[in-house]
C-alpha cells in the first residue's frame, strides 16, 4: 500500500516536474490594441492558436520536439499575418528574401538556410539541410538547387508576396524613408515527453533591408538554439543588435557556466543586446519545462502550451 | 627619488601588462614537415611571417586592432598558398564562393559576408558592411551588388583560382569521395595600444562543399568573436561541428560567466566542438595580451608578434 502510494506520488511528481509542450512567438514590434484594431487582433491571436494547435498535437502523440517546432513554425509560414513564408516582408529591391533555422537539444544538429526565394517552407527546408547534408547552412542559390534536388518543387518569388506586405513596401518607397521598420520573425521553442529540447525560427527578414541581408533569425547561436542541458531559445527583434552579442547562445551559456535560471539568463542576455540598441524578444524554454518570453517592444505575438495546463496567447503589453 | 622610482615601475608594469601585437592562423588540418616538404614549409612560413609584419607594423604606429587584423588577412587571401582569396578551395561544382567576418571588441560592431565570388578581399567587404550599412551580414548577389555600389571592382571568380587548389578538386572528382576534406581558414586577432581587441577570420570553405554552404568563419559568434572584455578569437576546422556549439562566444562566455583564463576557456570550447566530431583550432587573445592557439590535427599554420618581445611561426605539431 505504503509501496504503491510511494510510486504513485513518484509518477505524480514526475509528471509534474517534466511537463512536455511548446512555446511559440510570431513577431515583436510596435503593435499595440489601438494600433491593430480588434479584427486583426482576433486573426492573429486564431493564428497563434492554430500555430499552437499544430505543434502540440506532436507532443500529445509522443512525437519529438523537433517535429512539433517545425510544424508549429510551418503554420505561421502559411499563414499570410505572420512575417516568415507567405506574408514575408519585403527587400529594398521589393522582392522576397527568407530565412530560417532549426536545432535539436538532444544532439545539436542544426540546418539553417539564409536568402532563399523560391521555398514554400523555409524551415522545412532548413530541417533538410540538417538531416540530408554533411552542413549547417545553405544560402541563396545554392540552398535553392539542392532544395530542388530534394524534390521541393520551387514557387515564383510572389508566392510570399500580400497585400499587406506590398502596401507597407510602398508606403516606405512613398516617403523615401531609409531606416528599416519591420522587424517581425515567427518562432517555437519546444520540449517533448522524451526531454527533448527544440527550437525553430522563420522569417522575410526586416523591412526594406538591403538584398542579401541576413538577421539574427538563421544564424545557429544567436536567434535560433538548443541544448538539453540549458534550454531551447527563439529570437525576434532587430537582428543586427542580437547578432553582437549571440543572444540564443549567451542564454545558453548564463545557465551552463554561471548556474542562473532560465527566465534570468533570457532576461540578461535580452538585455545585453538591447543595450546596444533595437528592440525585440524571445521565447526560451528549459528541460523543466520553465518558459519565458522577454520582450521590450509595446507587443509580441505569443503563446503557450503545456501539458501541466499552462496555457496562454498574449499580443501586447506587461513584457 | 622614491616617487620617480615608483612611477617608472608604474609605467614599467603597465607596459608589461599591457602589450600589443597580434596572432594569426593560416588554418588547421593533417599537415606534417613530412607531407608538405622543406620548399613548400619555407613559403608557408614567409607568408606567416608577412601576415604577422602587415598587422605588427599597424599596431606599431598606434594603429587600431581591426585594421591590423583585415591587414594581417588580407596579406594572407592575396597569398595563394592560404585557402582565402586567391587559393581558396573549390565548391562541389568547381566554383570559388568566399567567407569573411570582422569584429570590433571595443564596439561590438561587427561585419560578415558569404558566398562571394567576385570580391577580391572578402575580409575588406566584411569591414565595409560593418561600416557602411546597418546590417551585419550580407551574402551573394547581394553581397556583389553592396561591392560593386561601394566601388569595388568585380574579379573574375577563375581570379582565385591556384593550380594547387584545382588539381585537389579534380583529384576528389576522380576518386569519387564525397567527404568533404579541405578546411583551412586564415584569421587574425590582435590586441593595439589602446587596450582595443578585434578579430577577422576569411576562407575559401571546405573542399567539395555544396554551393552555397556557410561554414563557421563568417558566422559572428561562431568562427569570430571580439569582446574588449573578454577576449578576441578566430577559427579553422571544420564549420559545422564548430556552429553547434557556437565556439568563439563559448569562450567569451567561460571567461566572463566562469571567471576562466583565456587558455583554460578556449581548450575547453575547443573541445566541447570536437567531441561532436570534426577537428580544427584556433587563435585567441585577451586583453592583457595573453595568446593561445590550441587544435588538435596534426598541424595547424600559425604565428604571433606581441611588443614585449614574444614571436613566433609554427606549423606543426605540440598544439
Amino acid at each position: 500500500m505504503m509501496r504503491t502510494t510511494f510510486l504513485l506520488l513518484a509518477a505524480v511528481c514526475a509528471f509534474a516536474q517534466a511537463p512536455f509542450g511548446l512555446a511559440i512567438h510570431g513577431g515583436a514590434g510596435n503593435v499595440t490594441a489601438a494600433r491593430i484594431g480588434p479584427e486583426a487582433e482576433k486573426a492573429y491571436r486564431a493564428g497563434l492558436e492554430k500555430a499552437l494547435a499544430a505543434g502540440y498535437a506532436v507532443l500529445e502523440k509522443g512525437g519529438p520536439a523537433l517535429d512539433a517546432v517545425e510544424a508549429a513554425v510551418r503554420s505561421m509560414e502559411e499563414n499570410p499575418l505572420f512575417n516568415a513564408g507567405v506574408g514575408a516582408t519585403l527587400t529594398r529591391d521589393g522582392t522576397h528574401e527568407l530565412d530560417a533555422a532549426i536545432m535539436d537539444g538532444r544532439t545539436l544538429k542544426a540546418g539553417a538556410v539564409a536568402g532563399v526565394m523560391h521555398v514554400k517552407s523555409p524551415i522545412g527546408l532548413a530541417r533538410l539541410v540538417m538531416e540530408r547534408t554533411p552542413h549547417v547552412m545553405l544560402i541563396g542559390e545554392g540552398a535553392e538547387a539542392f532544395a530542388r534536388a530534394q524534390g521541393l518543387e520551387p514557387v515564383p518569388n510572389a508566392f510570399f508576396r500580400t497585400p499587406g506586405q506590398w502596401e507597407s513596401f510602398r508606403k516606405l518607397k512613398e516617403r523615401e524613408k531609409a531606416r528599416p521598420t519591420t522587424k517581425d520573425t515567427v518562432g517555437a521553442v519546444a520540449l517533448d515527453r522524451h526531454g527533448n529540447l527544440a527550437s525553430a525560427t522563420s522569417t522575410g527578414g526586416m523591412l526594406d533591408k538591403l538584398p542579401g541581408r541576413v538577421g539574427d533569425a538563421p544564424l545557429i547561436g544567436v536567434g535560433t538554439y538548443a541544448d538539453n542541458r540549458t534550454c531551447a531559445v527563439s529570437c525576434t527583434g532587430w537582428g543586427e543588435f542580437f547578432i553582437r552579442t549571440v543572444v540564443a547562445y549567451d542564454i545558453s551559456a548564463r545557465m551552463a557556466y554561471r548556474g542562473a535560471p532560465l527566465e534570468k539568463a533570457a532576461a540578461a542576455a535580452l538585455d545585453a543586446a538591447l543595450k546596444l540598441g533595437g528592440e525585440g524578444g524571445l521565447v526560451a524554454m528549459d528541460a523543466a519545462g520553465r518558459v519565458t518570453q522577454p520582450f521590450n517592444t509595446p507587443g509580441m505575438f505569443r503563446g503557450l502550451r503545456m501539458s501541466d495546463g499552462r496555457s496562454s496567447v498574449a499580443l501586447f503589453g506587461n513584457p
